[in-house]
């Protein structure tokens, strides 16, 4: 059944506006009518079972005819930071990240970042980025949109990372430790805080920054011995970390 | 080091030549002068350390200075089978899993396949995906170059599951199996046949598909309560069954 992620202030006690592009979508691709039933959730602690009322130009107006548990979200939450890439990469990263089951995605400079940074373009670009989240989100029957923050600073990235229940820090080394050794020492826990994945951009990451991430608690990690590109690398992780965190079965 | 595949025809004991877009990549990008380094495999059995000797306009010619071992291979080889998607997909397909690990593609037709199969266009689209596989192969540091196939039946299809080591079917259903149940109660074995992964169409199987699949012996599996897009579902469970082989560290 299709799914709609409403605001908090448009979810009421027992009905819900859906608006905009999802009320387009809802009326034009679907062609709902009066009866015809959607899952609509806030995002944060509400999904339910709802049933289309009144159809008007750009919005829709459904009753809550049902609350249902909020089950499309992962038992540890995994968050994605990408050193900023080229094209429209981190677009792939972010829906397919969604998909997988990433409920952050953390833009960051780095040194080799290619990228420039431009504060104004960029409230363009996250805004692109949040609605390419929320549409994935829907599509994947995700209970919650993933967040994607503001890029981050190299150092505050790090800061983030002190804070999380394992950072892993993806680079090549010839004799990196795997990823498989790196999860299982660290008996992840639900509710223990966000597994952070750190992907550096195409060039990789310098070996300061190798060190660096070592020294402030990041764990340097191998994803096999083929080379991954710096869009795939943190899809890859996620996939791997929800298989063994027993998403994909125990 | 920059990586190029070269045709059996063109390796000798102690000289290669790269030829066509490679000779271009090799001059124009990497801007190559006689003496510089490059690995040279010819997709199959050998893989050298060569040097640079003669540049000419569309070919250039290498000696052979080192054998090397061909180390980028996975232990147990993966195969994935899609069913032929909208648009780019297959192409998004083929890249990722190139880069992690996949040994070969098969596209099929199935039921709900949108898609219009037409021999005559299948060739040139065949030609362009075995170039993705080549050059996404060479930039992942692979030793082989992923084979794909031309478009199989749903009924060939099968018959290649029958002589597969394992055969997943991913299909959502609320009490179907988990792909880590299914992999742990596989053991599967180096050299003991591929591992093939069956990616449904947009529309998914129809329940007739998936009753014969079982038939036929293949396992149906799923890949966590989040829907997965059709060209996401193959590089998700192709990245576990390398974290369970061994491939992301033991």
């Amino acid at each position: 059944m299709q799914r709609y992620f409403v605001t908090p202030e448009d979810m009421f006690e027992d009905q819900a506006i859906v608006r905009g592009d999802d009320a387009h979508h809802l009326m034009r691709v679907m062609r709902a009518e009066p009866g015809d039933q959607a899952i609509v959730s806030n995002g944060t602690n509400r999904e339910c079972l709802a049933e289309v009322v009144e159809l008007n130009k750009d919005r829709v107006l459904l009753r809550l005819v049902e609350e249902r548990p909020m089950a499309g979200e992962p038992r540890v939450d995994v968050w994605i930071a990408q050193s900023l890439p080229k094209g429209d990469k981190l677009e792939t990263v972010i829906q397919k990240g969604t998909e997988i089951g990433a409920s952050a995605f953390l833009p960051f400079v780095s040194a080799r970042t290619i990228v420039q940074y431009d504060a104004k373009k960029e409230a363009k670009r996250l805004e692109r980025w949040r609605k390419i989240a929320k549409e994935a989100a829907e599509q994947a029957h995700r209970s919650k949109v993933p967040d994607v923050r503001d890029a981050l600073k190299w150092s505050e990235l790090l800061a983030v990372a002190e804070r999380a229940q394992l950072a892993l820090f993806c680079y090549e080394k010839e004799d990196g430790r795997g990823l498989k050794e790196a999860l299982r020492g660290a008996r992840l826990v639900e509710g223990g805080g966000p597994v952070l994945v750190i992907v550096g951009p195409e060039g990789g990451f310098t070996a300061e920054e190798a060190e660096e991430a070592e020294r402030r608690g990041c764990v340097g990690v191998g994803l096999g011995r083929r080379i991954l590109r710096t869009e795939t690398a943190g899809l890859v992780a996620a996939s791997c970390i929800f298989y063994e965190t027993g998403e994909m079965g125990g």
